[in-house]
């Protein structure tokens, strides 16, 4: 028995040629299996035994839907991801994009892939059918967009980008951004950035320098230092426009001086299109998400880069700030792919994997048991798929509150934006853990490169920071959404989870457990909301991080009772892993509320008061 | 104001450049300062103010020193650690040694470093004089080592696996191994590597099929096939010496069957050294630990490899057990040190990065502020602090139990055993998440390559798999070290804790929390001892992963405790941090203890019902 080292590092080598050539679809390194990067059940049960999605057909602006197009749609997604993304993620990770001539090169698999994501018409599918859109609820893209992303979250990266600035365009642009922009980035002939990041301003939007002279004629002459800027430059389309941050002279200073810019790589004049004195200053060298490029920009260097104003002057950080949420929801998402292609990847390692035997049965002659056998194992396991599959309904029940929305339900817009920040940076944090675990259950394989553990681990870690830090999100939830309308939204979410608890034969413990919780969060907040009132916003604030923790582990106790809910009573597998994962969360994280709660409403204040030069 | 992008890349060029050609020492590659890799102030306190190091002399074995020598000899491995090595982790991180006519070529700067360690006399160091050491406590050099392996832990790693070698074969080697291979191997002319590991026995050490044969002269012929061998060869040395499990052909199945030979790469034969037909099967692609190779090897593939019994027959595993709790504290010491020079990195970050302002100053004209003034970013260093500190705390009193067992003391070798898995999975899990938060401070410039965070973040993660695997350490500790002889080492850890709340001054809050804790910690192993006493092992050690964690944080907050003791009535800001570090440990995790502690006695089973085909 037991493989020699070379047999060993001949199969590593196997895979890393299959991974690259694999022709209908990625296999699994160590068995050969497919990776399904989503699990297909799982979408087919959020969608319609959990969230009702055909249900969305009701309204107008989906009556042309119904199940007989989400699923083709979704369908060639998926193939589209196995077969073509995923197979290119690791060349594409291992050669990234390089600079050549002052223009980035990508990899000749992106330029190869491009125009079939393109012809799935992913950039516009949730756009109006008037702007040449598919109008498909975002509940449907959402899981659409989680196996490519899963697959290859840089090749989707140039998709999600161009539909960002294209919404921009779409929804604040003038009758000339809107026919000359617009058309050429939905049907993907352009591609789109948010270039808003300055070397001195990231987090603090607040400050951008970057300095739009009117020039008499309409436009602006743009001239100031980008940095951060993905797919800021690239040769896979004939023009890039870059949704930029900038400040008119003479504006204020802060955030309500900054305004909103479409500024072209290439600018239409008649039916040219010119050099528009956007360069491009650097690559940075990412860790992760190494298919697409990030780069150091500069504009005007040469006084010739023209802008266009997008809505009024000053006003692009409110503009921003109405693209959030969606933004955000991407990033949730990218998070929950990233860490379900590698539980994926655990999983088929864990029931393959001879190794140990079980603790009461040590005779040393028997074979050896696969490591799923073990009780750590399973733990390791159990606790990524309550991550995976919680995170994921949390996105795409934030996604369906988006499309009802976008359809005038004012509630479901307080709920999307109560949730936003959970749904940010719930899958980044333990999404990230999440990875790790994958690659813990590896061993030492996981520790080496010829197995894509580490890598995914790589690219998760960005979650945490891009589309405002976790910090950042903790902020937003404490200082701004628990307290909007008065508490409007918390009673909405309440709603909501009793809505869930009160479904038929759900264990009163799991619901009596949650609503407690809930109920400890409301009045938490209602505690650290008076702090605030009465004038003490560093205190209120000061335990942002732990706040925003308890808060996710109530929504996520939330995401798995209502999928309990829709399990009980079944006998199939698929449905026992719904049920544990769900007690598992609410046996193992909820506890931990009472104990996040106590320490935000306490004096305790070391960090607040320890001086920096203590530390 | 703002640097433009072109200015941020080409400082970064820079400190590319600076760190690695540093004459004088590795500078901040933010501020040009010096990242110190470990707090020298932090070194003395533990030494001599915690540990009061110097009495260990009162020990026979230790008369002849004192802080006469202790000093010099840490300050000399600093010197070499801040000058010579810490310059070199970066090329080393990037250039990989490479196999080149069979085999491994290491990068040019380690090959100048080595004879500077072993200059240092690092490899004997603890060792006898007798056998040609420098007879230094542990506690002594466990500080030198820090230094060295924040500085480059791949440097470090080469000496590391030569003294337990050494050590191997100065306990249970014949005479002609003490006098043929144990000089060679202390004085650095050869080095050498634990080679037990192989593609099928990795946890399951029982499970190894190498095979040795009496060859009828007192040696063996070894046949076999070994994986992720650290150091397994390079070009640093004449010769390598494998310390290998193997076993003897008719050997019972299981550990009890399992030998340890030295297998070197070269046999003396006479006075010269012939090929022993061990050869590199291939190089593996690790993610961190770049500088040193980890290799696959074949062992006889020509059946003229000649391997040396040590010790009796069948007791290799009893052997290696004997090393392994200096073996593990090396692991947690390395975590440590990994995460120790990220966090100073990260504060230096934040003192310097200027972004944002106050939360009650929104007066955008105003300048930014350092990010050190944001509340949260104080969360993340002090959290940081608590870890890097409270760690190096546990393993220098650690290894000062280990001075004193391997003096005779029995109890304090009972500690030591008990405490070992803790001292070797807590800096390995909260080192890595130590280390996301201070690339995490770094915003999108940690996500970068050009500066260092990301790469001590991978080198983090391997501390969580070799040496024992956490779920091991998890097993080790509930299974086996807090059950052992009737439960006296946990009587003894209470002694020692109440020797410290007993300390005058501290607050009494604090003292009765620890206090209250670890009374939790006692009849949680009684009930759960209980339960694997009437012979449910499964149900006892099922949650050893949660049992694990809340003993390390009831153990990180004695070492809290005793720092804090230490630091009371002092106004200098370096007390004040210990103060601030202890209050943050004991409000913030210690009444986790509780919760998880309920968790480990519930009968929450979720991953232990959980079929392997529902996850």
């Amino acid at each position: 028995m037991g493989a020699s080292p070379r047999a060993v590092l001949a199969r590593l080598d196997a895979a890393r040629v299959r991974h690259s050539i694999a022709p209908g679809g990625f296999l699994s390194q160590y068995t050969g299996r497919v990776n399904p990067l989503i699990r297909d059940r799982d979408v087919d049960f959020l969608l319609y035994e959990v969230l009702h999605a055909e249900e969305l057909c009701a309204l107008p602006a989906f009556a042309s839907h119904g199940r007989e197009t989400f699923d083709p749609f979704i369908r060639e997604a998926r193939r589209l991801a196995r077969e073509v993304l995923f197979p290119a993620y690791r060349p594409m990770d291992e050669t990234p994009p390089r600079l050549k001539d002052g223009g980035v090169v990508v990899h000749e698999r992106m330029r190869a892939m491009y125009p079939q994501l393109v012809a799935l018409g992913l950039i516009a599918a949730t756009r109006p059918e008037a702007v040449g859109g598919q109008q498909l609820p975002l509940t449907v893209s959402t899981f659409a967009n989680a196996y490519l992303m899963a697959a290859n979250l840089s090749a989707y990266g140039y998709v999600g980008l161009t539909t960002g600035a294209g919404h921009l365009i779409e929804a604040f642009g003038d009758a000339f951004l809107r026919e000359t922009f617009l058309p050429k980035l939905y049907d993907g002939q352009w591609t789109g950035t948010m270039a808003l990041t300055e070397p001195h301003a990231g987090s603090s939007l607040a400050d951008v320098t970057t300095v739009a002279t009117p020039a008499g004629d309409g436009t602006y002459r743009i001239r100031g230092a980008k940095i951060f800027i993905s797919g800021g430059d690239h040769d896979l389309t004939e023009n890039i426009v870059h949704m930029t941050l900038a400040r008119i002279e003479g504006a204020p200073a802060g955030i309500k001086g900054v305004s909103l810019f479409a500024v072209p790589k290439h600018r239409p004049e008649g039916s040219a299109l010119v050099p528009n004195d956007v360069a491009v200053a650097g690559v940075i060298h990412k860790i992760g998400w190494r298919g697409l490029p990030s780069l150091a920009m500069a504009y005007g260097d040469r006084n010739d880069c023209h802008g266009w104003l997008v809505g009024q002057e000053h006003r692009g950080i409110s503009y921003m700030f109405q693209m959030m949420n969606e933004a955000r929801l991407m990033v949730g998402l990218n998070a929950v792919a990233t860490a379900s292609v590698a539980y994926h990847e655990a999983l088929e390692y864990a029931r393959t994997r001879p190794q140990g035997r079980a603790l009461n049965a040590k005779d040393p002659r028997t074979p050896q048991v696969p490591i799923v056998a073990h009780a750590d194992v399973r733990r390791m396991l159990l606790r990524q798929k309550a991550i995976v599959e919680g995170g994921l309904a949390l996105i795409a029940t934030c996604a369906r509150y988006a499309d009802l929305a976008a359809n005038g339900d004012a509630k479901s817009q307080q709920l999307l934006d109560l949730l936003t920040p959970v749904a940010k940076s719930f899958p980044a944090e333990k999404g990230f853990e999440s990875n790790a675990l994958a690659l813990q259950i590896h061993g030492g394989y996981g520790y080496s490169s010829e197995y894509l553990l580490e890598a995914w681990l790589r690219d998760q870690k960005l979650n945490t920071i891009h589309e405002g830090t976790t910090g950042i999100q903790g902020l937003d939830l404490l200082g701004r959404k628990v307290v909007a309308g008065g508490g409007a939204p918390l009673q909405l979410l309440r709603e909501e989870i009793e809505r869930v608890c009160s479904s038929p034969g759900l264990d009163p413990a799991w619901t009596s457990a949650t609503r407690r919780a809930f109920d400890r969060v409301v009045s938490l907040t209602m505690e650290l909301g008076a702090r605030g009132l009465s004038g003490d916003v560093e205190g209120m604030l000061l335990h942002s991080a732990d706040y925003l923790e308890l808060f996710s582990i109530v929504v996520i106790a939330w995401m798995w009772l209502a999928q309990a809910a829709c399990a009980l009573g079944k006998t199939d597998p698929f449905y026992e892993g719904k049920l544990s994962a769900a007690q598992y969360w609410i046996h193992t994280e909820l506890p931990r509320v009472e104990q996040l709660a106590a320490l935000c409403a306490s004096a305790e204040d070391s960090y607040a008061r320890v001086s920096p030069d203590a530390l």
